[in-house]
């Protein structure tokens, strides 16, 4: 089998105005949807960043994928890393820790992998979980993903308003989870905080657990509290959380607040590629890492993380950027063949009101997501979606993430250092 | 796709006299051969220890796998977890570390692991490589494994000796050397040592440097020396050893040696399951892993280490029991298939006369075998071989490894307690 044609589609969403630490979202994510044509006939589908240092990547390395045999894995691992020397362009991806040529290779090997092993799936008439390992269960769980929010983008997007209304308290937020859990079925909840003053956040997450006495919960601030802070909340917040995920900057400063308290801290931004792993290990700086195949480096290297997890005791979560169904597709195949994938799983589903697949194989039953049965990735493409989308993409003009200029609009003061408390 | 039935033949080989710090190999070793067929008529081949114990758990296990979907391994995996429960009669390898539970299931996974992905491989029409990720390198670097040996068995084995002769001393050494890089290829040198006072085998070492002066060295005693022995012979080697495999017992033990010497230390006795690397690399205790998929838990398990190997620096080699065509294949193909195997593999191919594959795919050059081409495995199971060595089996009376008792038939007083020197 030989790759015949590598086609990147740069597509743009609606996305509501999401807050967090460093400021709000656009009114539309960037993402890009890759389609893997082979000699035979298959088409392997990915999706990942859509941010233009990603394209340009993504662009210049496909033409050389034409001629390579999908199943080769290794040999894209080398060509990818013989593409990368000498660009130093890395992609930049705010919220998910910071850039390096490490990780940009990681980010284009993920994005070229993962269509890569839909068509071996494909070959074999297998569903993607299959070429995996096999499935360790038959739905993934996900959880209701909580965020601070306007009513509206500010200023006007041009698009209609979200139906989901202002939510800057703990009243709004608790309503908010109501709706999620009601809709989707989540058996666990996560916040993005940052947003309020911490101890403010403390109370939408004591709100939280009354409301729902039942439903592990997990504040997530982004890295935007000092050390100090991350300590006060800790105590507070002491046999509510099931972890606190990121509540202050590096290796050091989590391994100093693991060892004042006692709750696990769980990470997707100082934990953010391979070669962190030894360091915040030596220094106990994490008890859960949130992997995500989409910039470690993809499937095999999502199985590489967890087998370093499940070794060395470390507990394993899954994060998410504002995504569309190819990645929902593709993260319930991994996690389902990850036996120790032992927390709800993050997605930005519930709040995208667009996709490019087509409905009726993704769905939540009490909040998990049933793993697609068909063969490979299991999702179709949507044509006149992703030619929409992508005309939305050309139309939008937005052409990299930027949470902190449309927060700027609102706030001319606004400042998104990090910790902030 | 579903298994139908698994068929597990011990059979016995013959075997040369060859010496290690424990004492001396039986006449015959015992390897079993797994064959496991399925619903669409193809069948995946195995070759595993033939020892009683790790029989008793293959034969307890076979029924169990009838009606199981050979990709899914994580789920062949529970099973397995399953079925070990309350096993504690673990199977015991001397010469590859401690015996445990854990170890045990492992071993049984691996029996049964590999012919599942010999199958996925074949439904695929690929090679085992293949299947694994692609070829890092198109052929393997093994190299030539010296034995120190009598000329012949005692008492008579019964079948005749073999045309090895005596080697006991540095000058038969290096001939041995010099025979098996001149029928193979062999680009490094391993001796297994332990045997003479560690004195002497330096002296073996330095005559093999001046014979082989390019070829990296090795010398393993299987934890027959102190530290302090250790230490000595490692600063008397300094320059001459690629690295100094397993000198001492016990990761503490090894440990001690890492810090008074600047040599790697690998190990396969030491680090021989999961649970022990996070103490040896919180020790630093070890700078070489010898991976073995026969008792680490299979290929998928091998390419977990390999890749915790490659986070944390530590290099990459490759153990070897007795075996046979069956296993030399596998080993080349999980091998070719992991970038970081910084170091030629060992195997005991050259000192078998008798297989269960059919000749012709399995060949050395320049010391490497090429990776078989053919679908799965690429071995083909030789049934007259197979039958006329479960006889064999039969006949022997043998029923588990014992180095030491042939030993005493040589020498009466003699003890295998470790460190000996």
């Amino acid at each position: 089998v030989r790759i015949t044609e590598v086609t990147v589609t740069p597509i743009a969403i609606k996305d509501p105005p999401l807050r967090n630490v460093k400021g709000i979202h656009q009114p539309y994510a960037l993402r890009a949807v890759l389609e893997v044509a082979t000699d035979e006939g298959l088409v392997g589908l990915g999706e990942t960043y859509g941010d233009e240092p990603n394209l340009e990547l993504l662009r210049g390395i496909a033409p050389l994928l034409v001629g390579h045999d999908p199943f080769d894995l290794n040999g894209l691992d080398r060509l990818v890393a013989r593409f990368m020397t000498g660009r130093e362009d890395a992609t930049t991806h705010e919220l998910i820790g910071r850039a390096s040529v490490d990780k940009s290779a990681a980010t284009v090997l993920a994005a070229l992998e993962v269509p890569c092993l839909d068509l071996v799936a494909k070959a074999a008439g297998r569903p993607l979980v299959d070429v995996l390992g096999g499935a360790c269960r038959a739905a993934v769980p996900y959880s209701a993903y909580l965020f601070f929010k306007p009513a509206r983008h500010q200023p006007d997007c041009g698009y209609p308003e979200d139906d989901w209304g202002e939510a800057m308290d703990a009243d709004a937020i608790v309503a908010q989870a109501r709706r999620l859990i009601d809709e989707y079925g989540f058996q666990s909840i996560k916040l993005k905080g940052g947003v309020l003053p911490p101890m403010d956040e403390v109370d939408v997450m004591l709100a939280l657990r009354a409301a729902f006495p039942s439903h592990p919960l997990r504040i997530d601030p982004n890295t935007g509290w000092t050390v100090d802070t991350s300590v006060e909340v800790a105590r507070k917040l002491a046999g509510v959380l099931e972890y606190l995920e990121d509540p202050t900057p590096t290796i050091a400063g989590m391994a100093e607040v693991a060892r004042r308290i006692d709750m696990p801290l769980a990470t997707n931004m100082c934990v953010t590629e391979f070669g962190h792993l030894p360091p915040a290990i030596e220094q106990q700086a994490v008890q859960v890492i949130l992997s995500d195949h989409h910039f470690w480096g993809g499937l095999r290297s999502s199985q590489r993380l967890a087998g370093i997890c499940r070794t060395f005791g470390i507990g394993l979560s899954m994060h998410s950027n504002t995504h569309l169904g190819i990645s929902l597709a593709v993260m319930t195949h991994v996690a389902a063949a990850t036996p120790n994938l032992t927390y709800a799983c993050d997605t930005h589903t519930p709040w995208q009101v667009e996709d490019v697949v087509e409905p009726g194989v993704l769905r939540f039953v009490d909040g998990s997501v049933p793993v697609p049965s068909g063969p490979g990735i299991g999702v179709t493409l949507d044509r006149d979606a992703l030619a929409r989308l992508h005309e939305q993409y050309l139309s939008c003009g937005i052409r990299r993430r930027d949470d902190v200029g449309p927060m700027r609009a609102i706030d001319p003061e606004w400042r998104s250092d990090c910790p902030r408390w």
